[in-house]
Order: structure tokens, then C-alpha cells, then sequence
């Protein structure tokens, strides 16, 4: 998202492979440091992550709901600038990868309107089922995803 | 817990019918006031009440393991003083109420060891199954809240 | 907000003396009981609650600069039915008292759009300065909040 | 720390360079996949980091009061077998770099006492004044951790 470029939908937009969802620095998630506390932007990564997928029609909460879960195997962030009480906060999230067994989402977190580059980050997923086994993708969120995939190259 | 009365065990101790348990302040539960967040007191209560529940034998993994839960129906809390990062408070814990259909606890929080009274504390719980209606509490578990409520008597 | 009726705003709308500000439950805000965590609605009253100064006018972020704070002194929670994971919620937000050393606020959060009751709460506040010391709220603020408790009267 | 090996006192211990804290999972730290939501870690790894400086006789809290803080510039973490609800958790946390623009840590998460590698994880930090500007560590604290990193050597 450029600097000033508002999302199209009040929650959320989608740019080409990218969704830009907004949210807004809570209370709770500052520190006595005076600036939203570290351990918050994995959660907003998240609120991204989900965002990405309602948008291209994938619901998590029926994913998880059919058995099937994203279990986050790996976590990158680079802190660039402190985020601030109550700044609006733009979650670019994109799916960079997708296969039966891997699936990885890129970030970019900049504060809303101005741009300015707050983090970058990624996470790497393993489908699993309820027990928390690792599996392959069943096929109906397989395709979907995959389809996806070919739209991202 | 009376100033500087060290708790008999590292973790928690109990006194009569009350359970102390010590938390240490964490960074990211500060807020920029500088303070413990207001709605961490919440989670200190539980980590108390769970701590309670294993000294007198009842272990509330096992508890959520048969299928049990204790919701929160009703929560109340008094803030006295600030907690600050890094703060050891003591969470003293009591079952006040244990019926078939409600079980009820109370909490002080105190900073360790000069006993300044940080909190007090109520929540009240309903028993549920796995599905979250509320359900008569299972035999095994019933029996030995309602001996646990009679020593409180 | 009645079952059904959509917030004028997408974050946010003032009905009379109330506001109403949509939040959707995150995974993270989830437990193993597989509802939102008790902790974690006095966060979304807290949201709620400063939405309701920023639509009339009055920016907590601004208060907080200028060293002013709403230290909450008592929070009170009534759980009637869970939120679930992707759950919009509507936090509707009511000032209920304003003194020159003591607000209060109260809280109904309603499952959207079928305007189920999900919870009602209450928390009172006493302006603090940067110290944390209780104070007099300082002429701006006082102003303006007596003018909205007359609107509420 | 071997599997078994119990830390030497109830909340920390120190084996050459690195510390090791006991933290137990709390409910509120679940998510509806039954596991410890995987935001918690960071913050776990944060309790350590906090222990292993207390136990070298740099306290945290005292820096942050002296006007320095340590931002995190960078995270990363791998998520190797989930944690769960009530477990305890062995922070075995390690310096791994000390310079006067930047500090790193090390940390492995474990499950106590069978010693199950849970996580692994590393964070980068740059120390910063009150104003959140990168600051050169003030003589006081950069010769406390050249000395611990010549010890690390």
C-alpha cells in the first residue's frame, strides 16, 4: 500500500496478491517503553493471514472448524520503527508459498495513512490435523490454495 | 500472606484454605503508564486458582482432560495499587462457594515480599462439558469440592 | 445496537449517548476451551471505551500526552454466552458517571449482526497523573466530560 | 539442560553462560488448537532474557529506570513440538553477541523434566534512550557485557 492509498473496504482490501488489512494500536498492547510491545506483531501478522484468506473465499475459522489447522512452524520479524497507541496500523499480507505439506506468508506492517515501514515479517505453516499431526492438505483447501499459488507466480 | 512471610515451596504454598502463588511482573504485561496492564490481574487470578485446585489434589488439566471446564461467569476486580514491571506479587487464593452448579473463588494480589495490597479479586465459574453448556458437576469432582467447601466452612 | 442493525461507520457509530465499535475475535484471543478468553474482554471494553471519546471529540491519545490517565480502579464482568474465533463483536460503550475524580463506564458486547448478548460490564476510573497519584481532572477535560454527562442526564 | 536435570533453585539457574527459568503454561496462553498460542514464545523467551541478566547481577529493571532499554530489532523463532496448558517449560537463554549498538540472544525452549525440544529462537536488540532513539550503551552497562561476552568467548 503507498503512503495515503486507503483500502478499499473499511477492514480490508486486496492488491493484486497482497491484502491490506487495518488495525488499530491498542492500549493493552503497549509497554512501559511507551510503543506497542514486540510479542503483538506476530498477532497482527495473524489478523493478516486470516484476512488474506477470507478475501480469496478460504475461511480459517472453516478450515479449523473441518478438522484442518495452520500450525505456525516458523516466525521471522524485523522491527524497523515503533508502532504508537492508537496509530492505524496497514497489515500487507501475502502468501509467498503453498504446498500439501508447507505454506508461507510474507508481511509488511506500515503505519496508516503516512507508509512509514513499521516491521516485515513471515511465518511458515504445516497443515495439521486435531491432534496437531503434521498432514498433507486435503484436497479441497489443496486446490484453492494451490490455484493461488499459480496466481502468485 | 503477611509481609515478608516467605511462601513454603518456590511456586505456591498454602495457608488453611488459602493458596499463595508467586507471579513475577513481566515486561510485556506492562503498559505505557508504566504499570501492569489492568486486564492481567484476570490471568493472575487464574494462574492462582490453579494452583489452589493442584495442592488440594485436583488438577485442572486433568479436569479439562475429562471433558470439565469451569467458565467464568462473573468477574470483579478492586485495584489498590500499581504493580510494576519486574514486581513479585503474591496471588492468595480461596474457594469461597462449591455447589453442584457454581463454584466461586476469591484473590488478593500482594507485592512480595512488603505485603502492599496490589488487588482484590472474585471470580465466579459454572461447570461445563466440551461444548460449553453448563452441566451438573461430575461425581468425582463434585465430591471432592464439596469436602474442600466443608474444611472451608 | 439491535440484532441486525449495522454500525453507520465501518469501525465505529454513536447512537445517542452510546457508541458502538465492531472487533472480531482473533485466533490468538482464543483458549483451549476453544471460546475467547475471559482476559480478554475488558481489552475490548477498553477499545469500546476509547472510541467513545474519539467520536466526541476527545482523543485518550491526546489525554495520555498531555499526562492525564484513566486508571482503572474496578472492573466488573457478567459472561453470558462465548465468542468464537472470527466472531464480529459490537462493543457498545456508555459513559455513565463523570466527577472531577472518578468516571465510569459501562459495556454491553453483542454478537453481530444477530445482536446476541455475549457480555455486559462496568469499569470506573480516577484521573492520575504520569505518577500514577490520583488528581483532579484538569480544566479541559473536566469541561468536557460534564458537558457529555449532562447529554447523558 | 539434560532431560531430568533440575534447575538448581525454584526459578532459575545458571550452567556456564547460559540460565535456564521455569515458566508453566497458562490457560489464558492457549488457543483453540489446544497449544500455546505461538506469540507466547517471545515473551517467554523475554522472561529469560530478564533472568539471565538478574542472575549476572544486571538488573533490567534498573536499566530501564537509568533511561536505556534493550528494542528488539529482530526475532526468530522455530517451532519444533507444541507446548501445552499447565506444562512446565524450561527458558534456557544464552547471550550470543554484546557490542555497543547491539546485543543478541539465544534461547531454547524444552519441556520439563523430560527435556523435549519445544522451540528455539534468537532476538537482536538495540539499545535505545527514553526517546526510542539507537543510543551507543552508556560505559555502566556496555563494560557489565563486554565482561560477559569475553566470558562467553
Amino acid at each position: 500500500m503507498s503512503p495515503g492509498q486507503a483500502p478499499t473496504s473499511s477492514e480490508s482490501s486486496t492488491t493484486g496478491t497482497q491484502s491490506v488489512t487495518l488495525v488499530r494500536a491498542r492500549f493493552a498492547e503497549t509497554d512501559q517503553m511507551g510503543v506497542v510491545h514486540h510479542s503483538v506483531y506476530p498477532i497482527w501478522f495473524e489478523v493478516g493471514r486470516v484476512e488474506w484468506m477470507r478475501e480469496r473465499g478460504m475461511s480459517y475459522r472453516e478450515m479449523e472448524d473441518s478438522g484442518l489447522s495452520l500450525a505456525v512452524s516458523r516466525l521471522e520479524v524485523v522491527y524497523r520503527s515503533a508502532a504508537y497507541f492508537d496509530d492505524q496500523v496497514a497489515v500487507v499480507s501475502q502468501m509467498t508459498e503453498a504446498r500439501s505439506r508447507l505454506v508461507a506468508f510474507a508481511y509488511r506492517l506500515e503505519r496508516y495513512p503516512d507508509g512509514e515501514l513499521i516491521a516485515t515479517g513471515r511465518t511458515v505453516h504445516v497443515p495439521t490435523d486435531r491432534s496437531g499431526r503434521a498432514v498433507r492438505m486435503p484436497e479441497r483447501w489443496r486446490a484453492a490454495l494451490e490455484e493461488l499459488a499459480e496466481v502468485q507466480g
